[in-house]
């Protein structure tokens, strides 16, 4: 068994894996079963498999009942902006789980363990050794804890174009005028800082500050577009 | 509402829809909702999204669970030959999904009905229905009808090439002698018959016959292949 892994489980998330050896296949990578060749282990690709697939569902449930009026190609993208190499890796990091993994020396030394590509591999594959062991609710609140809070945070902001996002979503349902209006300049020169407004037919949906029109202006998509999100919740 | 579909699908599948409108929401493209803009009608796209999700674990789950020594990246590649555009719009047709879908007049008269894609969407807007009326039990208890017999059928065997599956499943723990003979080899010309047996470390696990040696070895594989996948469930 991993050393400390169950522990640290129970105490950050109030996770207990049942089945311990799934906990091990799903933090052990080729290069350690390579190294003990007589101890019978699994490495945690097929696991990852699965859990892959778990948090694609889970993901993309949970984008779909909270933004209920989000169309296809912008729940697609939002969920590729989540469910990625990246982002993965970042929460693995989070959850201290580099810490845990199970590597041969030769990975050791070319330092696996700091590696995007095995960090995301490691998350999927503690998702599905948690749904193997306990089902789809527990992932549920797991990401309820990691991943979710996310969205609200701005995390995956980087990823979308609020403004053209928007424009999208406040004219699903007719024609509307969209205006960013400039509230307000000032500051010196190298600290200038901005303040707009959005408004759609007239009515102000978002205030963003920024040290540029333009940053102000996505601020301010941002505001209103959650306005109108939780509407339509 | 959708006339005969609920009909059909208690019929030949057992499954009542409760919430009628997401019967009606996975069945209808966007060009019939354009054609009655007053009727408050929803197209399949976002249901089409999330369903794409459950079908890819509940397909995921099947051949985990099925397969326990397929390593990983022979999973990823049955999946992909089970879940794509081709096999999906099949299903749809089996189903007789086709004639219950609501399309604009242009659609109709563009033969959108016939089309692999709309069909695909079809069938994964309606597993996303299902999912979100009842949960993912129904949704594998269809698949158990629908999907996953075909794959004892061989629907998916052009995907794969049985031989190389079978020396990657046989030498996973450890090295192992496959060898294939040929039995006998008989007929005119035009019309060749060839038998081969596969070995295994000297044991017969498969015979196969075929027009040519190559596909009779083909088929011998696949016989020695679900042997010892039986045999590691």
């Amino acid at each position: 068994m991993i050393k400390g892994l169950d522990q640290l489980l129970k105490d950050n998330f109030n996770i207990t894996i049942h089945d311990k050896s799934l906990l091990d296949e799903a933090f052990t990578q080729a290069s350690y079963v390579n190294e003990h060749p007589n101890e019978g282990l699994k490495f945690y690709e097929r696991i990852e498999f699965l859990g892959d697939a778990v948090m694609q569902l889970v993901v993309s449930e949970y984008i779909y009942r909270r933004y209920p009026k989000l169309p296809q190609g912008r729940l697609t993208r939002l969920r590729a902006a989540m469910v990625n190499e990246d982002s993965f890796a970042s929460f693995a990091r989070e959850c201290h789980f580099d810490q845990y993994i199970r590597l041969g020396k030769g990975e050791e030394k070319a330092h696996a363990r700091e590696r995007d590509s095995l960090l995301c591999d490691i998350f999927e594959s503690f998702i599905g050794a948690l749904y193997l062991d306990q089902g789809v609710e527990p992932v549920v609140a797991f990401a309820n804890q990691v991943i979710f809070p996310k969205l609200d945070e701005g995390r995956f902001d980087e990823f979308f174009d609020h403004k053209t996002e928007l424009q999208e979503l406040a004219q699903q349902n007719g024609p509307v005028t969209i205006a960013y209006e400039l509230l307000s300049e000032n500051g010196p020169d190298n600290d200038r800082a901005f303040k707009v407004a959005v408004k759609i037919d007239g009515k102000t949906l978002g205030v963003g500050e920024g040290h540029s029109k333009k940053h102000a202006e996505q601020v301010a998509a941002k505001q209103a577009l959650n306005k109108l999100q939780q509407q339509a919740r």
